[in-house]
C-alpha cells in the first residue's frame, strides 16, 4: 500500500469529525465559507501527525480526534486569511474562499473556524488540566504563526534577507503547527510536558525539512511528479530559501543573471534551466537537499528512542514522505 | 462621584493588565497593530461587567482580571476586523488599524489578538475545568458573533427586514459578549453552571437595551451629548433597528419620505428633523424607548436578587448607565 494510500486510512476518523462539525446552518453563507477549504481536500498530515504521535507513546488515537481536526481547522482559517492577505485566487484546485463568498464574508469564515478549533480542543476527552495546556499551546502557536507571517510581509519590502531569518520566519509560519500536532497528541498520550517538548521538536524539524523540500522539489522534479510546471516557484520570482542561498552563494555575475532571471515575469524554458544551473553550481541546491535530510535525520533518531509498534513505524513513513516525497 | 469616573477607577486593573499583555515586541508591526485600537480608550464595560459580577456573588474579582482583559481584547479583536469589512477609517477617535498597518497586518493583528484572548484565558487563577468552560463558552460566543456579523451583511441586500432577525442580529452581535462577561465572571465567583446562565442572561438584556438605546439617543439627543452631530445615523442611511420599526409602522406616504430620506446622502437639517417626526409620528421611537427600558428593567430586575454590596450598587449603576445614557 502506498504511503499516501495508508496516510488517507489513518485520516479517515479526522475526516469524518471534520464533516461533522463543518455541517451547514444559519447563516448558510457563513458555514459555506467556513467548510469551503477545509472540505476541498488536504492530507490532513497535522492531524495524522497528532494521531501517530499519540499512539506511539502509548496512548489511545481515538482520543486525539478531536485535538488533531482542531489543528486542520486552524491551518485552514491560517490558509483562508492568508489568501486575502495576498489576493490568492486559487487554493487546493479550488477557488480561494474570498473569490467565492467576498472578502468580508472570508475574514469572518477564518474566525469562526479559529473559534470552532478551540470548540473542539476541549471537546477532547481528557483531564481538564491537559486541555487547558492544549488550549494555551495551540493559542501562543496561533499568534506564533502570526509573526511569522509579519515577518514574511517584512520580507517582501527587503532587498536581501538573512537565511537565518528567513529560516526563523519558515519555522514560525509552517513548521510550529506540526511542533503542536506532536506536542499535543504526546499530552493526550499520557506524556510529561518534557517528553511532550522533544517531540514538538521532531515535528518542528521535520516540518522545517518539508518545507526546504518543498523549495527543493520545484527547481528539480519533473512537472510530473510536482502536479503544476516545473520551476514555478523561479517563474513566479519568489524568494524561498534555496534562492536566498544561491544570492549569498553565487558570484556577482551569476546572482544578477538569477535577479533578472527572476524579476522577468516572461521567463522562457531556457532563463528557467539557466536559474536552477546557477543555484546548482553555487552549491545552494545541493546545501537546500543536505538541509533537508538533515531535518529529516534529527526527527528520526528522536523516534527511534520509543519502541517498535504500527505508529512509530506509520510515523517513520510519514516523515520519510515528508521530506523525500518526489525523490 | 460620576459613573463614568467610578467606570474608570474600576477598570484600572485591566487597563494594567492589557498594558502588560499587549508590549511591542519583534515583529514590531505586529504588536503595534494589535495595540493600537486596545489602548486608544474605550470604557471597558465588558471587563467591568465580569469584574461586578464575580464580586457581586461573592467572588474575589482580582481572579475574573486575565478573563476580562480577554473579553477587552476579543472586542477589539472584532473591532479591528469589522473596520477592514466595512473599510471604515475611524475608531475610538483614531485612524482605524488597517487604515495605519495595512489590510494584512490588520487581519494578522485581529487574529493575533483573538489568539491572545485565549492565553489570558487559561492564565485565570481558577480550576481547570472552571478555564476549560471558560473557553468552550468564549470560543462558542466568537463563532456566534461571526453569525451575527453575516446576518448583518446579508441584510444590507434586502429591501426591508424582519425586526425579530434584526434584533436577533443585534443579539449575537452586540449583545451576547456582555452576557459572556457575567456568565465568566459567575463561574469565577464561584457560582454553578445554572445561576452563571442567569446572570448571562441578565447581560444580554441590558446590551440588548444598550444597543437599542444607542439608536434613540442618536435620533433624540443633541449634538453636545452624543459627540457627533445629531442624526448621523439618519445622515448615513443606516437601517437601525429604530428605522425598521418606522419604516413598518408608518404609512405609504411617510414610509416613502423616510426612504428617500435615508438614501439621500446631501441631508439638510431639515430632512434629518424631518426623519425624526415621522419616527416619532408612528410610534416607533416610543416603542424603541419602551423597548430599552424594558431590558433595563429586565436585567435589574434579576441582579436585585443578590444581598446588597459595594459591586451590586456599581452594578446597578452600569446597567442604569447603559441604556438611560445622555437623558
Amino acid at each position: 500500500m502506498s504511503i499516501k494510500i495508508k496516510l488517507a486510512e489513518k485520516a479517515k476518523d479526522v475526516e469524518e469529525a471534520l464533516r461533522k462539525y463543518l455541517i451547514i446552518r444559519e447563516p448558510k453563507k457563513l458555514y459555506e465559507a467556513m467548510a469551503h477549504i477545509p472540505l476541498a481536500g488536504g492530507k490532513r498530515l497535522r492531524p495524522v501527525m497528532a494521531q501517530l504521535t499519540c499512539e506511539m507513546v502509548g496512548g489511545d488515537g481515538q482520543k486525539a480526534i478531536p485535538f488533531a481536526a482542531s489543528l486542520e481547522v486552524i491551518h485552514n482559517f491560517t490558509l483562508v486569511h492568508d489568501d486575502v492577505m495576498d489576493d490568492d485566487d486559487l487554493r487546493h484546485g479550488v477557488a480561494a474562499c474570498h473569490t467565492v463568498f467576498g472578502l468580508p464574508t472570508a475574514i469572518l469564515a477564518g474566525d469562526s473556524l479559529f473559534a470552532y478549533a478551540f470548540e473542539m480542543i476541549v471537546e477532547s476527552k481528557v483531564d481538564d488540566n491537559i486541555k487547558a495546556e492544549l488550549v494555551r499551546h495551540t493559542a501562543y502557536t496561533v499568534r506564533r504563526i502570526a509573526e511569522g507571517q509579519q515577518m514574511d510581509i517584512n520580507f517582501e519590502e527587503e532587498e536581501t534577507v538573512d537565511p537565518k531569518l528567513y529560516l526563523e520566519m519558515i519555522r514560525l509560519k509552517t513548521s510550529i503547527l506540526f511542533g503542536s500536532a506532536a506536542y499535543g497528541g504526546a499530552l493526550i498520550g499520557g506524556k510529561e510536558i518534557k517528553e511532550a517538548n522533544e517531540l514538538r521538536q521532531m515535528a518542528i524539524w521535520v516540518g522545517l525539512g518539508f518545507q526546504i523540500w518543498d523549495d527543493y522539489l520545484d527547481a528539480t522534479a519533473p512537472a510530473e511528479i510536482l502536479g503544476k510546471p516545473s520551476g514555478s516557484d523561479i517563474r513566479q520570482g519568489k524568494r524561498t530559501l534555496l534562492v536566498i542561498e544561491a544570492l549569498n552563494r553565487a558570484n556577482s555575475e551569476e546572482r544578477e543573471k538569477l535577479i533578472n532571471i527572476l524579476d522577468d515575469k516572461n521567463n522562457t524554458e531556457e532563463d528557467v534551466r539557466m536559474a536552477v544551473e546557477i543555484m546548482s553550481n553555487c552549491g545552494a541546491l545541493e546545501n537546500c537537499h543536505k538541509q533537508a535530510l538533515g531535518y529529516l535525520n534529527g526527527a528520526q533518531k528522536t523516534i527511534m528512542k520509543y519502541p517498535e509498534s504500527e505508529a512509530r513505524k506509520l510515523l517513520e513513513e510519514l516523515l520519510q514522505y515528508m521530506v523525500t516525497r518526489g525523490h
